[in-house]
């Protein structure tokens, strides 16, 4: 092992990130592209990981995400809930004994429902892990499968996926209603009125009301946007709002929009920064296996 | 003016059919094709027109759907609800005075929310015009955007779009889900399941399930098409089913699927074909216009 120095990758379906974390923990040489495992489809993993290595340093490195998937180096398995940090640190992929490493997935099953994530969970568990959000929580990943996650006792109990980023860009990329709005949603009126409908609506329904809004005159290209987005999100958040605060886990704009999109509802919601969650995260479990 | 024989032609944004409709009524020579106007995009309409002439016969025409819009001939405007069958023969607009005319489309407006339509209309009023529905009903045409409407006194007075059928286009040809599925939906359990599952829950999360219910082994690839499907419509008509019966006014085996999924949310459904509804509307229509 090296001294406590290493490459912490956060390699998902469209975007990896890469950050150097050096032995006291800060981090430094962050790498960031769209070198996705959707586009890998499983080729080339062993070259581009020698790649990073060859930008960042030649360091040990422990990955999370799809890269644990058939897209990306191979499937590495999948833990059940309710995972705690160390769980995550003892289920460990080696594929390279010492140097390279892959966390697992996580699935949780019930009688009624299964769910699956991979890599949300380091999120999770290091914002717990460094204090950014409390031992017993509501946490929210929004993102193109939005997590909705419970902690309890700092581990991950239970979790629910929404396919709410990816169907909104669904929408934009290849349905008529994508031929008449803006491609990018804003906060304000027209997203709080989609929120505040699509809590309480058919989604398929209002979904085609804003193209008949737009060719009728009564809602603007960049307004159709918000709206769509708007009842997207409130169709997804309004299930889970209750008393609790929610804990968002996530980057800008998007974090911002869904605290406005659950104040609009009547919750309340505390932003935490998503890479210092990971990094958090990350280090811990990295310590753990040292 | 000809002996009355004239051209029927349903034209939309997907595909186009036409029909010779002799002064007796009868129909023949039906020809039906994938030219519809997202393919034409606007484009040589007059040749695609005369093209049909040629291979039905030299006759009148009168044309509904999306070829009144600026994909096809070009916009020919919208009537507002309600609207009866008189209205749209009263509406028809001449692009060749005596010989080829198109339907305008219809606007369903109010405070809260507006709704356009092209087409289906003729179905609908064509429907009661010939005694396949009653003079008063709620009407369901499943498709690419489902129609409900409203039928008072043999008149339209409002409707609503859902964009059902395309939202499972999307999700089969462009998502992630589209990659663990078979193509096509059936009837039986697993679509009765995400019909119920679809009436109460949010859409979004149950979506993204069932893609983690295929990865988990608890669905099969075939039952996740007929689950997906459930969902979406279970979704869709929820909201509309009560105490009336619907008027399912569809092709096989949509019209099947739509009353299976009425049935399983305790509603009643009787299905009248969508095709003998439109023969009957436009012969109408020719007939008030002669």
């Amino acid at each position: 092992m090296s001294d406590g120095t290493f490459i912490a990758v956060d390699w998902g379906n469209s975007n990896r990130r890469a950050w150097r974390i050096e032995a006291d923990g800060q981090f430094s040489h962050v790498h960031a592209d769209d070198r996705g495992t959707l586009k890998l489809k499983g080729q080339g993993v062993a070259a581009e990981i020698a790649a990073l290595r060859r930008t960042i340093g030649d360091l040990p490195m422990l990955m999370a995400g799809t890269i644990g998937s058939a897209d990306g180096w191979g499937d590495v398995g999948r833990l059940t809930c309710p995972v705690g940090l160390s769980d995550l640190a003892d289920g460990l992929i080696w594929i390279e004994p010492g140097r390279t490493a892959i966390l697992p997935g996580l699935k949780y099953l019930s009688e009624e429902r299964v769910d699956i994530l991979r890599g949300e969970d380091v999120q999770i568990l290091g914002a717990v892990e460094s204090g950014l959000i409390p031992r017993d929580a509501l946490v929210c990943q929004p993102g193109t499968h939005s997590k909705w996650g419970l902690v309890k006792q700092g581990r991950l109990v239970e979790f629910t996926s929404a396919m709410t980023g990816e169907a909104f860009a669904l929408i934009r990329d290849h349905s008529l209603i994508g031929e008449v709005m803006e491609p990018h949603a804003q906060s304000g009126p027209a997203f709080q009125d989609g929120v505040r409908d699509g809590a309480n609506g058919d989604l398929l329904t209002l979904l085609f009301g804003c193209r008949a809004a737009v060719m009728m005159g009564r809602l603007s290209r960049a307004d159709c946007a918000s709206r769509l987005s708007g009842l997207m999100i409130g169709s997804e958040i309004s299930a889970h709002i209750g008393a609790k605060p929610v804990h968002l886990i996530a980057t800008e704009p998007l974090g911002s929009l869904y605290k406005e999109a659950i104040e609009t509802l009547g919750g309340t919601a505390l932003i935490a920064d998503c890479i210092s969650a990971f990094i958090a995260g990350t280090t811990a479990i990295w310590r753990h296996t040292a």
